[in-house]
């Protein structure tokens, strides 16, 4: 067992990382936020969101506002509790 | 300017994270050593350590001992100031 075991694969990228901070801390946001928020390009974007809504880690809602499409992404229990696990160890990793 | 820009893509893989922690906190390690504390497989570990190389954030000696090759990795002083930098930046994102 490495000293990285607790470090969850899924979350090895920054934009992940972005995505899973902004949704611990906001109860929801949508694409256009989360895309201003990480200035990232929309496909980037997705393929990771993609990703985190694979995982059952983000929960994505569609919605209607004005009768205009929109995409809304919260964290799921699941999510939150594995992005707290993956911090706790990177924590305990660069404080080793 | 999004708030992941200072987090830098370089290290956006654990195992490279473990070895910038591993060389960090010790002087030097050799290739056996970094597999054994990272758990991982040679050409796993071998293309990370080369990434890291190119960075020219770790530092590649050779070296024989007992007449046996042995290769020694450290941490540059510029790998040691990105990876602080890096951290830091994580730790922002992680407690906004």
């Amino acid at each position: 067992m490495g000293i990285i075991e607790n470090i969850n694969k899924l979350f090895d990228h920054r934009i992940r990382l972005g995505i899973m901070s902004i949704l611990m801390v906001n109860d929801d946001a949508d694409f256009n936020r989360l895309k201003e928020l990480l200035d990232v390009t929309d496909g980037n974007l997705a393929s990771h969101i993609k990703a985190l809504e694979n995982a059952e880690y983000i929960l994505v809602e569609k919605q209607f506002i004005d009768r205009k499409p929109n995409t809304r992404y919260s964290a799921t229990k699941l999510g939150k509790m594995e992005f707290k696990k993956h911090i706790d160890a990177l924590e305990k990793l660069i404080r080793k």
